[in-house]
């Protein structure tokens, strides 16, 4: 078995060694997606949908507490559209794929796949709403959106892919701010809760904000080799949109007012934050929260008589409460078969055989620590129940600490260099404010600036690189 | 109040009048969508969207009832994969939308927007299948396609149009076929159970079956202005695409066979058959299962003390078991209120008063048959309870009466005209099975094929257009 376990373990790179092969390994070998014929685009396969399907689920309730309704606009964006917002245009125009045929006739207009739809929701929104009684319009759509990127990578960054993008239109500036964190609050959770990755809460700088937006929020988070991942972000657009796009509404003085807007986007890179977060050289490891499968039984020795019975009768009750599945293959070894959910980063293993059938027992293994534990077969719905608990509380306490350790204070800029080829992770500074400031931390150390984080402290009075008065802490970080 | 009613009631065209108009009105006054920039391309406004979403988890749930995972495939297929099965590229090559730009560079290989996914996924499932032991593989997406139509109507037929597509891989041709029909099984029992609907379930004819397939079944739907609607279908594809997509696996005796193939869709179009099937002069009509709102709670005398708090208390206790509304605007009155949650088909309206409240009761007031009845606030949710189903099997019923009066036998071809222009809806009569009878009969009359109904009867001998032996029944209508 532990022969059988090498060769499995030899198919994917060691993490410490090529982190990014690694990535590449594990999102194939744990069939999470696949490449396809058109290049930079890929196939989510069933098990990496249903993480996001986990994530979207609980994303979606999140929405909707605060009154977010969902809806659906047009995957195609008239050119002068885009064109209509000055910054949005420069930012997305470079990156958009065109329609210029349909229906076998050539377009008067080309058409683009959304990159984002900013202007056709202002478009529809300015239509909706007439009065302050509109007020709030909270719409979201599940979609896909294309970008076309030079370099690609599964779930990191590929030409097509998935999320959500909300949209919303305030009749003030206050609630428009105020409903920008709130949703940023609910990224925070659903990455702190569900995927027990902990998250840097911060504002942008400008020259890393959204185009058009005033001002960006960001979720930051980082992976297992010190990098970097922007997880989710939220906007506001104070007037920004609602000036060129016409949204106007008469407001409670009776006065025509230009509205308030926000938009806010989490996508399919959560699924690439979980696997780098937590990852390791057994390959994917879930937290049961988002895990598709929180807990598979492998009957051992299943030849022999009542193993199978005994193993279907613990699925049958377990599944009730729990996402399970029972491996029943019979052209597998026990080895194979342990390595297999270990790769695909099942929180719990339960092990069953004559032996355990026995003294009416089960082996529980924890995909997290690889700990063992014999349980009672009349405890073990009670007791797997507090062990993913365990391992979730687990595994974001190891992802808070990898980020601890990773997480420097730089006074010089060579200083950021050296703490960033050392260890990598966040290097916390000072900063003027001053975008040739930030552009030369970028030149010199390929780190941008995370955010300028809410929870500020105060680590000296100057920039680390012009010298002048700083009032401001900046988080770098070399990105995904 | 009733001049405010019929002030109101006027802004939608008259349903017996011009049917296609009413349609179009009430898409638009009951917010369910709206027409965009672009040209055939409509946006799903939150209202419309939410009996989709409503839609959505009932058929989801249904999918994995069957062991079907949802997946994600690219939404471009490259020019040469489409062209790889004869029939399938000769179908949808006319109408589909085509990307020749993509990040300001030419592209080699022009891309069409999927106008449905058999290509793709057939390409990816021939590299995930090598063994009899990795079949069946179910898989589905829910996500949008483009078809450029020449003449849209929103939900009916649009550019762009929400779907779900399954694709399927089975072990033998006789597992493919009963999945086929199972799949076939969900959508009637959506349409029926969920949209109140009554179904027709049929074999298309080879003239109406679907590009590439061996097979393809149907549920129909009838209109209130006896037109057909296709409302869900399901193919049967045998090798036909596994043959050219090399999609092959090595079966129980060790040798390499072509896969059997299935695949099923369901779309947005289904939104257009609740408004249609159940509409009146009084706007939509919702069956309460599927109902974004099932009660709406209208208070009488908003500004007399009390009665909004006695409203609210009410609500919040509704709400815990039933999707749920209360109209507090103070801008509109009683009546505007009355006609506009009738107009937005809301299956039942709760008045609550004064006086109600001084006798500890509300009014419960049907959608469906303008029926009121006056219930004590202590038995109001088990009546609600009650009330919403009497609701939902009364529009089954409704529906299935229309049906019935509109289903008409012929043996000729002038009487099949006849029938059609006296009547519409279906008209029953043998068929030898050519073609070429299958054509006369729509270039005279207009109607297509609907099916082959699965529950066949012997209405004569002989074909009504050639005269010749006919042992098949088939059931003809006008179309949307």
């Amino acid at each position: 078995m532990s022969n059988n376990k090498n060769e499995y373990v030899k198919e994917i790179t060691n993490i410490e060694e090529d982190f990014a092969q690694w990535y590449t390994d594990v999102v194939l070998k744990a069939e999470l997606a696949d490449y396809t014929d058109v290049k930079g685009f890929i196939a989510i396969r069933p098990y990496g949908f249903a993480i996001w399907e986990n994530i979207k689920n609980y994303m979606d309730a999140e929405f909707k507490k605060a009154g977010v309704t969902n809806l659906y606009m047009p995957v195609l964006i008239p050119e002068s559209l885009l064109n209509k917002e000055e910054e949005h245009v420069e930012g997305f125009a470079p990156e958009v794929a065109w329609v210029t045929i349909g229906g076998e006739e050539e377009l008067e207009e080309k058409l683009c796949i959304r990159p984002t739809s900013e202007t056709m929701m202002s478009t529809m929104y300015s239509k909706w709403i007439s009065s302050w009684r509109d007020l709030p319009l909270l719409g979201n759509q599940w979609c896909s959106v294309l970008r076309w990127e030079k370099e690609t990578r599964p779930f990191l960054r590929s030409r097509e892919f998935l999320w959500q993008e909300g949209h919303t239109i305030h009749e003030t500036a206050e609630e428009a701010q105020k409903f920008t964190l709130r949703m940023l609050d609910v990224y925070a959770d659903v990455i702190e809760n569900l995927l027990a990755i902990p998250v840097l809460k911060g504002r942008k700088t400008e020259k890393e904000k959204f185009a058009g937006a005033e001002a960006t929020y960001t979720v930051e988070t980082l992976m297992h080799d010190g990098r970097a991942l922007q997880a989710g972000t939220s906007h506001y657009f104070g007037q920004n949109f609602s000036k060129p796009f016409s949204i106007k509404f008469q407001n409670r003085e009776g006065k025509e007012e230009y509205a308030y807007q926000t938009s806010w986007g989490a996508t399919t890179r959560l699924i690439g934050a979980v696997i780098m977060a937590h990852g390791d050289n057994r390959g994917l490891k879930l937290p049961p929260r988002v895990a598709p499968i929180q807990a598979v039984i492998v009957p051992i020795a299943i030849h022999k008589e009542g193993v199978i019975e005994k193993a279907q009768e613990l699925n049958e009750k377990l599944e009730k409460k729990f996402r399970m599945k029972i491996d029943l293959r019979d052209n597998y070894s026990t080895g194979f078969k342990f390595n297999d959910w270990e790769m695909r980063g099942v929180p719990v293993r339960i092990e069953i055989g004559p032996k355990d059938i026995e003294n009416g027992e089960a082996v529980l293994v924890r995909r997290d620590t690889s700990e063992k534990e014999v349980v009672k077969l009349d405890k073990i719905e009670e007791r797997l129940a507090e062990l993913l608990e365990e391992i979730q509380k687990n595994m974001y306490n190891e992802a808070a600490k990898i980020r601890e350790n990773r997480t420097t204070v730089a006074h010089t800029l060579d200083e950021i260099l050296k703490n960033l080829e050392e260890n990598q992770g966040y290097v916390k500074t000072m900063w003027c404010g001053n975008v040739e400031c930030e552009n030369k931390i970028k030149e010199v150390t390929g780190a941008h600036s995370r955010c300028i984080p809410f929870e500020q402290e105060h680590l000296a009075d100057t920039c680390p690189v012009c010298g002048k008065k700083a009032e401001k802490m900046v988080v770098w970080g070399r990105q995904y």
